[in-house]
């Protein structure tokens, strides 16, 4: 569990480090805002002592430890509680659950495992870049959410990159590997779809939300924010789509293929298996078989067998299957 | 039909069974809460004293009796009825339909079967653990529909865990009884899903009602039980996609290997019935057939048969059959 | 065309028969309700009279007599118009429209063909058994309503049990009448569809509804008669799908076969053509055929041949084939 | 372009016709109520003329004279706008747009093509039939209206029929065409969607609208309109669902017959295949072949080749292909 | 970056360029309205200065560059801001993003790359046609925004005509490419969709906006505009359905056809092969073959031949294979 301590004001910023809440009193920035960024949550003691310092309700500390929530948005008297979902850029495309509280002058932020999405917003504070320093605790919460969405962008241009790939193969590929590969891809849609979501009704209630803890000035960036989402969450499901499409190409052109298959197989089979049954005819043993003395007889037959074959190929071009 | 009478408040606690409702008049609990929890449903008479006692609607003691109901809040003025179902983690996804009244300082519970799945909250309340005992009935009652819903992902985790068997046995599964006992999956999924839907309803509409019998700290708790059920019933739909995609990928396996199978029958075919034809011209037995006796025809012609069936493989190489 | 008079009050209940309106102006029961149930509608000069008599607008009058019409519930001044579809369990699924009019003390009903579905209701009156003889006109449409949805749950639960005759058949039936039967119960479920979908919105447009002609007390019946056919909508629903899982079933079912027939073809031929090839080359008469000669060609072919022929096993085992 | 006027009041009516604008000013029927029916939109001028004298909206004049219009109602200060669309019962399910102006006392309906459909109503305002003449403007607006309406059930009821044929011929029927036809109809099935469903919105927004173009008592006969287009409406869902179904018993059908087909093949060729190859192992020339010479070996040879023959067909019968 | 300055009033209207905001002060058309087209995005620095002149938000300058943005509506204190998608006729259907932002009497436009679909409105200000002379910076933008959505219809009409293009191919097309360019198509499609689905939630806000910016009289136009792309809505979405019925024709015409090719080989096969057996047993040199040597056996054997022929072509009849 690490503890990390941003506090800023437009003059100044600082940043220190902590490892348990034994000095929390002291944290709080007089004269601007203080983010609160925990990163582990295998000490549920800690957290209680800093939610009964911040009076954060239970549910919410329940919340917080429990990393399955869903992405939700939860005002309380004292603080405005946010719960989404950062995406790791991963094979298995990894969530970590973000949850934030926001209050007047402090923004504390949960995660279980550290990473680095958020050093830029801390740089930004330190170098005093963008307005972050000039604005309230609302707006630090917004950078937040921000950095975590324009993740979700990459996820799902990489997703989009991908499916180019399955285009280009579809025609081709014959390897059961490929739908499975597919099916793959389209779980984790579904799975970045769970997280897209939830965050569109979060951001639209936080949009129509009239609290305390969000300023007026905070409205057009969140409505910006909403505008990504659902852009996210159109991409996601146009996705959806063309690998549908992905899928009947395969499947046409696996069709297509045994069509082929079959009719090289029926003109080949056409053509000689009647032709094989003259030529058995004349080979049998009886004794009394009088074509076979005649001495051009041979040579009639060859030609019979040619003109069936003959027969047989303007048969089979006739119905364009040569 | 068991009753358990358990009476409590933040002091004490108290529990005892009753098989009739002959001493109803005294099972009140004057200073605190009641549950009255009965388990067995097939005797009408004692239902509808008990009804009678708590001032209940013929429709409600119905609703109650009539186990194929579908979950819904009901609002009265003397009490608030909900009914769920509880789902057992067996073969058959056996539902179990609970009954909840709750009135200012009491709730009735009904259920047809025993069961243990509210042992936990007598013990809480028994051992005062938690915040059961300080919390009104309403809470009592939350308690007993979050048990419930707490099952109810016990059994999507198990259907979870299935999909994913069958995602395994997708690609190489050629047994009908596959798609059948997936078919049975979703069929069972579709089951939970009517029990899972009518409850978002349910809740939603216990959060937004304005009702005297429910007190304001227990709205967080409710949107808790929401997001939960809400989280239920999208995994659920996820599951019915991911399904549909195992079928996909079923299928397409089987159609890939019909492929495999109809390239080596073609191949085969293809190569040795023109050879066979061949042989079959030279078996014949006309009189005169001139090339029998040259001393090199039957090498010749064996020597044909070997640049035949060269061709046809290349042919295939070219297609890239084999 | 027949028409019944019911009068009833708490005290008392009478019926009795008439086969046009002529006394019509000596039906109304002074001091209770009366129910006047009409069976036929050939006769639309007749309804004329009625509707004037009981000052019914023109609209509701066609309405009445066009017996194709949906499902719906329209307030007038006067009086509250419902119509709704009795359904036959018969092999075609026939639909009788029955129209109730509700005004403050006089129920009317109409439908084209007698039937016995109302029977019950007005035993009950007559023996005065349940509450419809205390409660007012509003209750006795109310029941009659009942008495038809409870209908449609008799032939929805039919639908369930040939659904799952349909099941047990779908892997082994290879019959096209198999879907055909499919597809005509697919069909039956879409007209009870449309029979189910329309009285949602009309029953709850009846619970909204702030009519003089509904008392308060109705209220809660209306809302149980809304449940039952919102379970009726979802099970329609649910089979809907079960139906689309059975056709995939089949189609599957029917797709493995074809596969395992293949196999037991491409097997035999892939074995057999390449060795009756062999045999093919030493039966031709070639005068010049050294191996002919040989003493022991003839058992060294068949070694090969059978060495072929387990090589040829060999590779089906590997390819599981076999 | 021909001006059909027709003047009406509670006691005569008159008609005459006109070829343009120029005597617009004695139009106006100062008792009563006018219909002004303008056939041909090839002349913008003349239109424009008459706009002016009534005072229309240049964007109404354009939504008029262009015919591909979205079905819409609109409400303008001295004027109520409806546009929809009359069928015509033809090969290619042709379109015509009529477009309706209401004012106080005239109605002017605009269509480019000349048809009879609108005969019925002048016919029942000259002889006086039905309430036409002492309705106000509005109803005669009602009455164009209902007359479409009704042309689209005479529509709707010949594409159920023309279902009903594919649906019997859905089972044997062989040919590419079956399924083209079959899309032909989905397609003309979306293009009367596209003209019923906007008819939806337009007549719910009539209902709803507190025009003064519309008098109270026209209310029970919009919704009336309103419950037929929904019931159009659904019933070109349903037929959607129908043909769906078509297509799959007809996929299904011809995928049972490949499968029969197969069958055949495979019993034929798994029976003499092996035969064949027992026959070509004796008419080898080899030398030393001890078998030859033996007396009774020739009918040892039938009866193994008997024997194998009655053990496929047994194995056949055991997989019930035959 | 080209700036172009158009100033108009309902007396004149002259026209300017510029290269860069450096004479900006002068810009404004003391007694009309201005229109400042910009085309080309790169030089950010220039478009802050404009923006910084006219008083607009930080975010709307961040989506003014953005082009990837979706299509949408902000009011803002001193502007309306609204970013829509112009599509260009070509082969990979090109988006260019265009930027309206309306004051008072300016309306400010922006895009990347120049191209002459604005041309048309420049011309009807210089040469005073239509009524844009006369009305306000507010009808400008719908001028825009209407040449742009006119520019929508030309590609879904050439969709259109693709679409029949692919739906005569359907049935005979047997190449893996016609899947795919068909699945190009509906890409594009759905790329069209996502540009005109949320034009129908912009228009729908604007129309209801009660905005300083938009005077009353732009109404009816607006709502125009709205039903235009309703329109442009509906036909994207029933030519995807029509794309799915194509995908559907291919697909039933490949199976038949592969049908027709294995009753070919089928009935060929099962023809020759039985007699190619009997052809084979009388080709066997046991020496005891008492058949041999009957003088008639070989025509007896011929005559069972074309009976064994005869009965299987009865038979394929019977099954009306031929």
């Amino acid at each position: 569990m690490l503890i990390t301590l941003t506090g800023y004001d437009p003059v100044g910023a600082w940043t220190k480090s902590a490892a348990d809440t034994k000095e929390i009193a002291s944290w709080k920035n007089p004269s601007g805002n203080t983010w609160i960024s925990v990163e582990g949550l295998d000490n549920p003691d800690e957290i209680n002592k800093l939610a009964e310092f911040f009076n954060i309700h239970p549910l919410t500390v329940e919340d917080i430890l429990d990393i399955t929530q869903r992405p939700k948005v939860e005002e309380f008297n004292h603080y405005l509680f946010i719960t989404l979902k950062d995406v790791d850029f991963s094979e298995e495309l990894g969530l970590e659950q973000i949850s934030i509280i926001i209050t007047k002058d402090t923004v504390l932020s949960f995660q279980n495992k550290p990473n680095d999405h958020f050093d830029g917003i801390k740089k930004r504070i330190m170098n005093n870049a963008g307005r972050l320093r000039q604005a309230g605790a609302d707006f630090l919460a917004y950078a937040i959410m921000d950095s975590i969405i324009d993740e979700y962008f990459t996820i799902i241009d990489s997703f989009g990159s991908q499916i180019e790939v399955f285009e280009d193969r579809a025609l081709d590929e014959k390897d059961n590997s490929f739908i499975q590969d597919l099916q793959e891809l389209k779980r984790k849609l579904l799975k970045m779809r769970r997280v897209v979501w939830p965050m569109r009704e979060s951001l639209s209630l936080l949009i129509h939300l009239d609290s305390e803890h969000l300023s007026d000035k905070l409205n057009p960036f969140l409505k910006d924010l909403y505008d990504h989402i659902i852009r996210a969450a159109e991409t996601v499901e146009t996705y959806r789509e063309l690998i549908a499409g992905i899928m009947e190409i395969n499947l046409s052109a696996a069709s297509n293929r045994l069509n082929k298959v079959m009719k090289v197989l029926t003109i080949i089979s056409t053509i000689f298996i009647p032709l094989t049954f003259i030529a058995g005819v004349y080979g049998m043993n009886f004794s009394n078989m009088p074509e076979l003395d005649q001495p051009l007889a041979y040579f009639i037959v060859l030609g019979v067998m040619a003109i069936i074959a003959l027969g047989m190929i303007l048969f089979f071009k006739r119905r364009k299957w040569i």
